[in-house]
């Protein structure tokens, strides 16, 4: 059994919590916390909450830790040093960030000896591998990310700060015609606009201005002033009975040409419809954490990304067992 | 630049010049056949058609042949022997008969210190990636493979075969209420019928029985009687006009559960449509013979699938690149 400790037990923690229920080779050993471990209960009888400063007790119980931190302030600072104890798998978001984590958990990680995986999760992870795969094999040609239609934690967060707002829920969703274009081998430019629009669910307090709640949502610069946005005002009922799930998918698109005068094309998508982004993606960090484990055993070390892992470390069979019932 | 044979000169080997010639980093040195060379002309001005018993005297000069014989015979006896001089690329696709081939490729790979990657292709290849990737990421879950729209050759020539037929098509259609079914979460279980039927356009000697005909393909043991077929009479112009295209496809779907409970669902899906199987197969190939040629050149050795293989050897850019630009 690969032995799992979570660390951080948010939404996405709980994700990795029930994908270790679901694992047949993988059993879950603690959950770590920087909040008062006397105030977190798991939803997995015996497993211990213990605080985030005795992690290094840990350190010959654990093969690998999953680091459910937020992007922002987090999981620069905990996954390099828990890179320095024990294998670690994290889902570190921020692209333009991704090459300065990287190298600092590749030298935590080199000097320890261990494997730390970054960016791990649908996008970045699932969807750069359908990008990667996409470019691979088809180098002459254009590929499009479409997200959605799925809740942008980032976004209710936006809404909900402006004065006025009680409570929000932001859906990021694909324009559908420029799906279709895509879907159906074009490869045209698109604004930023003309690829997404952003649907707004939003319970205003008693007696707030709708209409400047509206203007500060739709003018809002980075999060709606690009894009088509819809503001629906609704009672908390409403957002409670119909919004509360954490849904999300979408699409990455290549369309790309062969033949010697590049006379033929092609089309390769791969498309995910996810009912709980975070247990989805929780469910995805222990596929690559089971890879680490592996990796570690063999004596690898130092950072990686799902870019750098071959796929056949994901899963508990071995490369004979894949060719006779997989390949 | 990436130094390239091609062995076989058929149409996937045409497919692969073509990818060649669509690549950054590679270049085509030789095309080898076990016709007459002199009967061979290639599409690329100056490439040398060579004979393939003059293949070791290639030794120093190319980096990756990729070998574009059939499965039945072909792939089986040349694929080992070329492995004993060269890293190599093969589609093999007899799926009972892949771990044998494997076992054979990585003992002549092992001895001569090559690289050998076999069954690369879109399936296998890119579908048992997206097999594999979904039964990683959602492991408790079923897939489901549905091909075509496409041209399949086995089937169309077991057409030609029947007395009375001079030339025949036949495309394999997914059943579009199953894919339906997949696609909205469902998990059935399907016989043969119910996933795929089959569409035979079929170009008769004049005065043949026609009803005859029909009937022995409908009949036909593992190759129609399992489906329910259709067979369209159509005259050779416009067999001609229509069908002479190799387009194929299909799709890869994985549904699973996530969750405590099991409570929430998950579908994600690879799609392909292709306008020509041979071109895109071939480009496939071309993407792992730039693996093969990394690895090779890093002291790896012995026989591999798209399995074993980090995505990212299969691109020029290096892993910092990829970091910044893909990821």
């Amino acid at each position: 059994m690969i032995r799992i400790g979570i660390c951080g037990y948010g939404n996405l923690g709980k994700g990795v919590e029930a994908a270790v229920k679901n694992a047949p080779d993988m059993q879950l050993v603690a959950v770590f916390t920087r909040r008062d471990p006397s105030g977190v209960t798991t939803n997995t009888p015996g497993v211990p909450v213990v605080s985030y400063s005795a992690l290094s007790e840990y350190r010959d119980k654990i093969d690998v830790i999953v680091n459910c931190g937020g992007s922002a302030t987090d999981l620069p600072e905990t996954t390099p040093y828990i890179a320095s104890l024990f294998n670690v798998i994290d889902s570190f978001d921020t692209h333009a960030k991704i090459p300065a984590h990287f190298d600092a958990v590749n030298a935590a990680a080199k000097a320890s000896g261990k494997i730390g995986v970054i960016s791990v999760g649908w996008d970045p992870g699932l969807f750069s591998l359908a990008r990667l795969y996409g470019c691979a094999v088809l180098p002459v040609g254009a590929d499009y990310t479409f997200w959605g239609r799925g809740v942008s934690q980032g976004h209710s967060d936006a809404i909900r700060r402006i004065d006025g707002v009680l409570d929000a829920r932001q859906y990021t969703v694909p324009v559908e015609d420029a799906m279709a274009k895509v879907r159906a081998g074009q490869t045209p430019t698109f604004t930023t606009r003309e690829k997404h629009k952003r649907e707004c669910y939003v319970v205003a307090k008693e007696g707030a201005d709708l209409e400047k709640i509206e203007r500060a949502i739709k003018t809002m610069p980075n999060y709606f002033a690009d894009y088509n946005t819809n503001v629906t005002f609704i009672s908390m009922e409403e957002l409670k009975e119909k919004h509360m799930g954490i849904p999300h998918g979408g699409s990455v698109i290549r369309n790309g040409k062969t033949g010697m005068h590049l006379e033929n094309g092609h089309t390769a998508e791969f498309r995910l419809k996810l009912d709980s982004n975070p247990e989805f993606t929780g469910s995805v960090l222990l596929a690559f954490a089971r890879a680490a484990s592996k990796l570690s055993a063999m004596g690898e070390s130092g950072a990686k990304t799902v870019l750098d892992i071959a796929p056949v470390w994901l899963v508990p069979d071995d490369g004979a067992a894949l060719r006779s019932h997989l390949l």
